[in-house]
């Protein structure tokens, strides 16, 4: 092959991580860009979605989805420019979302890839506010938080790609919002920027003080995607009827099982009795459908509006993937994270 | 006062339980019967309901009813004859529900009173299957379960008055039922008597492994009575979209805290993200309304076909009901336990 010939960097699993991921959990690989047989495309990724999720997948632990193995490429959202087309669907230069990982290039069927405006001004948003994450923030707020005009809303990850949308759409639907995220920055982001009417910073002392403070009238929703401490902090503080919509645990996807401790699970489940509480995980690739399409156009109206906010934390580089996912899982990132692999 | 004036024997809360209720914590004392005010009727207690839910309100750790006060009367739903009335409402010789609690005779404004038909067959029957009891199997199988046919249904507490209920209806319904319950009758019971497929015996060894047998294709709703030992035998076999109506924890009513074990609420979070379960907390008495009258005359209609099954577990005399309530927290009743007052 001649050294000018394009090469295709992917970055696989280069062994199960335990804990937090380690560098070594990474290995960048290079190999000749594949061509499309008749009836694919060839994609070049333009975009890549760093997402908590993706944690998950790196386990072998029983979960909603098949675990990655040893030497794949590691998974996520993209988006994509179609480099080369022999599917009768799609032209070279076509704009595309894509599900093709952590790689230069991939190979598509055509299956899964959902066309893009070709003159959309902000491409990457696809891939948080008016994508996945936002369609979390929208489907977990509205079908299983339900809020009502008048109460209070908590949320974690306050100012990540989910938080941010839940805590700015239960502003739109009357409610109070309070935060939860780490660091003064952040929450002078939530609060400044994003119009939350106070936000906790869940790094400093005395998190369950400040959280009763900030809430007044109690928890009658909280969006849950941490656990941990901040779940500790907002139990004591949910009203009768509240609801807990789970989409993700971040605080856990890492943590080392078995610590010994008073076992709490009776206390979560005493307390959901007599509160009347409702916990409901839930994977938001079981919502698209019509909801989706009502999302998409709510969403754009909002953002048009600018009654919705949104803040990228946009890495360069696929080879710095790695070490900017490491950084997700610590919560290093401020907004939703993607990576520019080219443009 | 005369020595043949007609007494009210009370049983009060001598003082608060620490785990299983003794029986120095119930104390019988007798008092002159009162005499109805204008405005008020007096009742004379028929019935009397023993439920596990009384155990919580012995209690003062918050809950979602207030506590009983040491000298209060046990509180308890009842069937009642109007002894005498001064309401323009009643007559003397109506049969009532009330809610009068463990004792002979009591005053009421008539507020809370529901008037039964005199000439009613089983007027306890308003104390299990057509009352409390079955309407909360009612509400949290199809309100909060939502079974569909050909899912499996486990519920505990097979045999009592709201499991026996659940296991019937989600027959009714096209599910495959799971019974478990305390004991081989029971079991037996449950499944020659009540109709459901399989039950199994939380007493004997090897729970986990004998629900699992039950259970080929999983669970998909898991009514929750119990807590303990049962809910960790089902929670491995749990389906995706699994819903888990929470209506009571008997098994953990006289419990004490503070066990040092491993801290499984992390891994409850984690199995209802990981397959999007619904735990739901509910208190019956918020459902009250037009879905009442539904249930009371679906159920009226199932019990007169033959198509739900009551069995009752009658105690006589007031002044045992705090053994049968002892034993009903320890599984001894078999079916709803009631304490006939006066016939």
């Amino acid at each position: 092959m001649p050294p000018s010939a394009p090469m295709n960097r992917r970055i696989v699993m280069a062994r199960r991580p335990a804990g937090i991921p380690a560098p070594e959990d990474f290995r960048l690989d290079t190999q000749a860009v594949p061509g499309p047989a008749d009836g694919q495309v060839l994609l070049r990724t333009l975009y890549l979605s760093l997402d908590p999720y993706m944690r998950g997948r790196m386990s072998d632990a029983a979960s909603y989805a098949k675990p990655l193995e040893v030497g794949d490429v590691m998974l996520g959202g993209t988006v994509c420019r179609v480099a080369e087309s022999r599917h009768p669907d799609f032209a070279a230069g076509d704009l595309v979302l894509a599900a093709s990982g952590w790689q230069d290039y991939a190979l598509s069927s055509g299956k899964g890839l959902t066309r893009l405006p070709p003159d959309l001004a902000h491409p990457s948003w696809s891939l948080g506010v008016l994508g996945m994450p936002g369609f979390t923030a929208y489907v977990g707020l509205m079908q299983i938080g339900t809020p009502k005009a008048g109460e209070t809303v908590a949320v974690a990850a306050a100012t990540g790609a989910v938080g941010s949308v839940v805590g700015q759409l239960a502003r739109l639907h009357g409610c109070r919002v309070v935060g939860i995220a780490g660091g003064p920055d952040k929450c002078d982001h939530a609060v400044r920027e994003l119009g939350f009417d106070a936000c906790v910073d869940h790094r400093a002392a005395n998190l369950a003080q400040r959280l009763a403070a900030a809430s007044p009238n109690g928890i009658d929703v909280y969006f849950e995607s941490v656990g941990g401490a901040v779940f500790d902090a907002v139990l004591p503080l949910l009203n009768r009827h509240a609801r807990i919509p789970l989409c993700g645990l971040i605080s856990q996807y890492n943590a080392v099982p078995g610590v010994e401790a008073p076992d709490r699970l009776p206390m979560l489940m005493r307390l959901a009795l007599t509160k009347s509480l409702r916990i409901q995980g839930f994977i938001v690739s079981d919502w698209y459908g019509p909801l989706y399409r009502e999302f998409s156009r709510q969403m754009s109206d909002w953002i048009a509006d600018g009654r919705i906010k949104y803040r990228e934390d946009v890495v360069e580089g696929l080879e710095n993937a790695p070490a900017a996912f490491m950084g997700l899982l610590q919560g290093h990132n401020f907004g939703k994270l993607v990576v520019r692999v080219a443009s």
